[in-house]
């Protein structure tokens, strides 16, 4: 980890179907579930989180920290607590902005 | 960093011009350009390295480290020396096996 760069908290990527998709990645991976409903799920591995959503409900995107995040636009906080907002890439590539602490 | 679950070393997201892109994510976020050509380029965040890459030249995947590499196909030699194989989760994700050291 080199502190002078910034971190990327999560990924998340399009599955059709959640619940076979989590169990193909953690019996391919050694990963743990840190949530899961009908629409998504949450894997954490060693540095990074990866989500698995149903993109009409969740569109796939990347999430990356900043501690200027608000510079990127309003924040809307979020009810794991965490704050944050959503733009776009030059190549429409969905990026989250997440306040850090 | 929990040693006991595996770590993401990369993910590779489509964008149509590569120099516009490596501009972007250089001028909003501290990450470190380690590669690039015509066709794709290598960024390196705190905690994974993003790749940016021409879709019809490179195909958008996530690149796991496993230390079981080769129970998941042949792996492939890269000019980097980095051996990996490629498969598709169950909705069509590619994603990379890369064998850890």
């Amino acid at each position: 980890m080199n502190p002078k760069l910034d971190t990327v908290d999560h990924v998340a990527i399009a599955v059709q179907d959640i619940q076979p998709a989590i169990d193909w990645y953690r019996s391919n991976f050694q990963c743990e579930l840190l949530y899961q409903d009908a629409t998504w799920a949450l894997l954490r591995f060693a540095n990074i989180k990866l989500a698995l959503v149903s993109p009409s409900q969740h569109p796939p995107h990347l999430g990356f920290f900043r501690p200027d995040a608000a510079v990127f636009g309003a924040l809307t906080g979020h009810r794991d607590g965490t704050k944050s907002v959503y733009i776009n890439d030059p190549a429409g590539n969905l990026v989250e902005i997440l306040q850090s602490e």
